[in-house]
């Protein structure tokens, strides 16, 4: 794309109103706007992030049989009466401008909705078990929405449920989703923590959760050295020093921001739904469920918390807007534009009349990974670049082409 | 996808509460789910069609410089008082549970938002023009909701807004839409109307509608017997039998679905937001705009009123959520199903231990356009059908993929 017909522009300076680095990064950046606090607009640059994140979050959920659909944001308050979820404080409510009688309240969640819809496909053992997911705009009423993207009133979220005959297939396709969720967060270079929490509004049994170690985490984790056991501040009997209950190892505290988490839902929402299966025998049975949620904003947001330095985003490969950033200082880019182009390789062509300083500048602000000038002084070559390295080299268009491709994989084939 | 880990079924009878054809054959086939009145699930057959058409709309979008973003749903009181559309009985008001003080509309369309965004990157003639487009869920307050997917209270909307220095550049661009919207509508099979019509709450100019003919339409058109002509009733000074303004031709009074409508906004809502650039001279002057929407679950309703007969919905190929329905019938289809997916065809395949009059009873009504049978008849051959034809022929795997590959192209290959 040429940089020149963007329509966003990069800004010099963070926003007044935001503390969290990633709303000023993302901000500063041209990747998002914030409409209202806690509700943002994602501006191309951002979308093109948001959908990289999806594109592998789909991937991921297909390839354990997840099968897509879209549920409404409406949601009738005949559904949450059915488990009592009518009247959470996170719910905003929705009435005609007329009529103010309240009739929906915005989706914050979907169990109670598709368990409504599986009631009418479910009667047998032979239907069970599958998974649906979503990948659709939640909401919330969050009187703190003051961390950008990791804390929005509105944002987009992968919500995936599973419908079984029993616990035990219940419990094998929990730990199906949970290496799922560990691919999803390798591939979009985020480290996470297996986190055991509490239930909240939707389960009284223990859930789990994926954090990110990171100073601006709004959770308390207690985590062991390994990393491979922890367990949230608001369940634990931990403490800083005690020993790991399994690997033995010394326990610390750690702020943490949690980027998913999975419910094994058992039979509550079930049982409210009379949602039940008849077995072989003819007896019959209530279904047990999990959800599975993960919030691509809040992914979005991490990533940018985790990956920067002081000049700005360095966004990973795989979610990275363009791969390549190709700047032209006093001699044109366009073949090698158009070459990449012709290799497959996402680029952004800085084709502004604006000077070297702050061509680079915005390079470093945008964070894509490999930055590829053509001046007077390249010649032939071309200077390259990766975003968060200081060392530059005079490279072909060829070597370019290998370089950029060689890591930055379609989502589909890695 | 094997049929039997769809965790959708086919039913018999029409639902009780659907008057209309397309929510009628569409929940039978299992392809939506009605929620509420007005608002609807897309399950997975659902959700694969209306992804072929949102891939179509992006392709024709990005053609003509679109560049995609998404705003919020959440659209706070500040932007429609602007313009005055804060009580227009089509919001959906938004408070919280406790607060009932309501700070949010939810967004029926989004001029007043992207007016807004754009005021932070226009200033110079420089920056204009550009173009933006998201595909977004919409709501709307209708007190009838009773036409499946064509009257919704929550929908799926492309809505594309443009911004120009002037009206001669806004209408260059006007003409362009115009363009590929028709385009639009041949990929996915509707042969549209081009219809002059009234600005609502958008502008106080002419705006234009894509209608499509059909009985069931809750608009009245006037239009001509070459179709080139036309002009919404709530308009028209025209009657039957006049003779068109522009091509002399008889006008005949017609029922009919808009499916798109494109509206000259001019200056009316850069002027709210006091968006101006600087032009050449240094002199100040306001943007242009325009605004363009599409509504993809109205598109994909429409289709089925316009594609069906009395056994069940004909796909287009070119928005079928499968191109082959595989039927085994008492032999095994998985060699033929495997080599099918190997060519890269998208393939149902009926595994189900169902009689041979269920299996095709559900081919016909879900729609897909190639049926293919694998029997104890056919031997090393298939049995070969399109949706739509009464004509079966025997053909072998190669002509198999020949042929139903020949049209099912990929929306990016057109």
């Amino acid at each position: 794309m040429f940089q020149s017909k963007l329509f966003t522009k990069t800004q010099k300076e963070p926003p007044k109103d935001e503390a969290a680095i990633n709303a000023q990064y993302l901000t500063r950046g041209g990747f998002i706007y914030k409409n209202s606090a806690g509700v943002y607009s994602f501006l191309p640059l951002g979308f093109r992030v948001i959908q990289k994140i999806a594109a592998i979050i789909r991937e991921e959920m297909n390839a354990i049989g997840g099968q897509e659909i879209l549920m409404p944001a409406l949601v009738e308050k005949k559904y949450l009466d059915a488990t009592g979820r009518w009247d959470v404080d996170v719910g905003f409510e929705v009435s005609g401008k007329k009529d103010k009688s309240a009739d929906f309240v915005l989706g914050w969640t979907h169990e109670e909705v598709l368990t409504a819809i599986a009631g009418k496909y479910i009667s047998s053992y032979k239907d069970l078990p599958f998974a649906a997911y979503q990948i659709q705009t939640k909401f919330r009423n969050e009187p703190r929405a003051k961390s950008g993207l990791l804390r929005g009133r509105e944002f987009m979220m992968k919500d995936l449920y599973s419908f079984h005959a029993d616990e035990s297939g219940l419990n094998r396709y929990y730990e199906q989703v949970r290496a799922a969720y560990l691919k999803i967060f390798e591939r979009v270079g985020l480290e996470t923590v297996y986190t055991v929490a509490a239930g909240g509004d939707f389960t009284a049994e223990n859930t789990h959760e994926f954090q990110v170690l990171s100073p601006v985490g709004e959770d308390t984790i207690f985590v062991c050295a390994k990393r491979d056991y922890a367990e949230n501040k608001e369940i634990s009997k931990l403490k800083s020093g005690d020993n790991c209950p399994s690997c033995g190892g010394k326990i610390e505290e750690q702020k943490s921001i949690e980027v998913a988490n999975i419910f094994p839902l058992g039979t509550k929402y079930s049982q409210a739904f009379n949602l039940q299966y008849s077995k072989k025998s003819g007896e019959k049975a209530d279904v047990a469920m999990g959800s599975y949620g993960i919030g691509l904003g809040r992914v979005m947001g991490t990533i940018v918390e985790v990956f920067h330095d002081e000049a700005g985003i360095i966004w990973p490969e795989s979610v990275a807007p363009f791969q390549v950033h190709l700047l032209e200082l006093g001699a044109s880019g366009q073949k090698i534009y158009d070459a990449l182009l012709k290799a497959g390789i996402e680029v952004l062509y800085d084709d502004r009349d604006e000077s070297a300083g702050a061509k680079f500048a915005d390079a470093d602000l945008m964070g894509i990974p490999y930055r590829a000038v053509i001046s007077a002084k390249t010649g032939d070559k071309i200077e390259l670049k990766r975003r968060g390295e200081e060392k530059t080299e005079l490279v072909s268009l060829k070597e370019l082409v290998l370089e950029s491709s060689s890591k930055s994989k379609a989502p589909n084939s890695k």
